[in-house]
């Protein structure tokens, strides 16, 4: 898919399994969600889970039991209209689709949260340089040392994403980004890695590495990875989410998101 | 003076000289001002180095040419209402007093400019330590390398206040001063000190050296030792200034100068 298609032609591409890929850049301006799907009697201690970590689980929409659609978001299926899903059986991920029809149940509970494409663009928007973006990779992520609030079988250390900046764009980028709390916020640490568990800013334990300049400061954000690891440990027997970079695309705009 | 008068209590202490030193503390939540007092005919290049350069020189009042008053500051009168002033010549300081009634001029020109009293008082109702506070003793403040704006003859380096916190406590300062752009806003720098010029947190050019922990990152806000600084250079032949600490107190409440 090229060019900029609004999100309902985007959502139909995908729909047809005509764009079956990565979300980043497409719908410039609109709201890309992370998705985690959840039978019913898992979703309270989900749900929970949520509200104890909004920095990496900012909850932006979510369903009623096996109602596919979520009207707050969009004219979306939610069943079809992710561009690629994960199926997870026991906590572990056994497949990898691009519907999720033939698996639908009317106990599931969907969940869209915050994604960091959105505050990536505010920030490009700002004049400031994304390094990922400018590098053309995954942004890099790090299991850190900081503990999530358990919410029942859920808990997990905060999965974080790192991007460097100078000193005066670090400043800024944490301006910005406190206008967005519901797509992750400010950072949550900057400078020294190890103080949040991280030996080597070079080796991610997911997406890739960036440069990071000797004069530049790692900012590093809570990140929509880290329900993956809860649902690694809560081991549900059945759960669905988007693949990494596969989104839900919404009809709600970025700029609705600012707080202020 | 003990307590917590009220702002008007307080200037009358002072107009009395039964208050003659430093005012931190004093009148808390009410906005303190850096004073600069210039010849008319040097008042257009001064008011241009402040609209140049608002981050160290954030212009909170002003007066016309040989009026004392600054009626949206509060009842007071500049010759009297300042603790202790600081006289220059051609850019040299000759002289401190407690009252420049018998040196008032027609031509005089009164800046008042927003002071880190206010944010710093921000801070610790947002719970965070200010360094320089808990160990009671001045803010460590530096010549930076950073060059301000140059207008006419008033030309200058950034003069820059330091306060060390750990890296979330930094994120929240950064988040809070963007509030108050009106006593200096967000920091201008963090991390590294030689990146603007400073070779040693240890030694600052004005104020004491403060500790700064192996954990926590130096933040670094624009001063208002800067004009003193512009003044030096500029040469007037005739300037005042408040000395150092010792602020003229308005009737504006701190809360009063947040943007949001």
């Amino acid at each position: 898919m090229s060019g900029n298609p609004s999100p309902a032609a985007l959502r139909a591409a995908v729909r047809s399994q005509a764009h079956t890929g990565n979300t980043s850049g497409l719908a410039p301006g609109y709201v890309q969600c992370n998705i985690v799907i959840l039978p019913c009697d898992w979703a309270y201690d989900f749900l929970r889970f949520c509200q104890l970590n909004p920095r990496p689980c900012p909850l932006i929409g979510m369903s009623e039991p096996g109602d596919p659609h979520l009207p707050a978001l969009g004219d979306l299926d939610i069943r079809t209209d992710v561009p690629a899903y994960r199926v997870f059986e026991d906590g572990r991920p056994v497949d990898e689709v691009h519907s999720v029809e033939a698996l639908w149940r009317d106990d599931l509970v969907t969940f869209a949260l915050g994604c960091s494409f959105s505050f990536e663009e505010a920030l490009l928007a700002g004049g400031l340089e994304v390094r990922n973006m400018s590098q053309k990779c995954n942004v890099p992520m790090y299991r850190s040392s900081v503990t999530c609030a358990a919410a029942g079988p859920f808990r997990s250390q905060m999965v974080v994403s790192m991007r460097p900046f100078s000193a005066a764009d670090a400043i800024r980028a944490i301006q910005i980004c406190t206008r967005f709390p519901s797509v992750h916020g400010a950072p949550i640490h900057l400078g020294d890695p190890q103080l949040i568990g991280i030996a080597d800013l070079q080796t991610p334990d997911y997406g890739d590495a960036v440069s990071v300049h000797p004069t530049e400061i790692p900012l590093f954000w809570a990140c929509g990875v880290t329900p993956q690891l809860a649902l690694e440990t809560a081991q549900p027997p059945f759960a669905i989410t988007h693949s990494p970079g596969c989104m839900l695309v919404t009809d709600v705009r970025n700029s609705a998101l600012a707080v202020l």
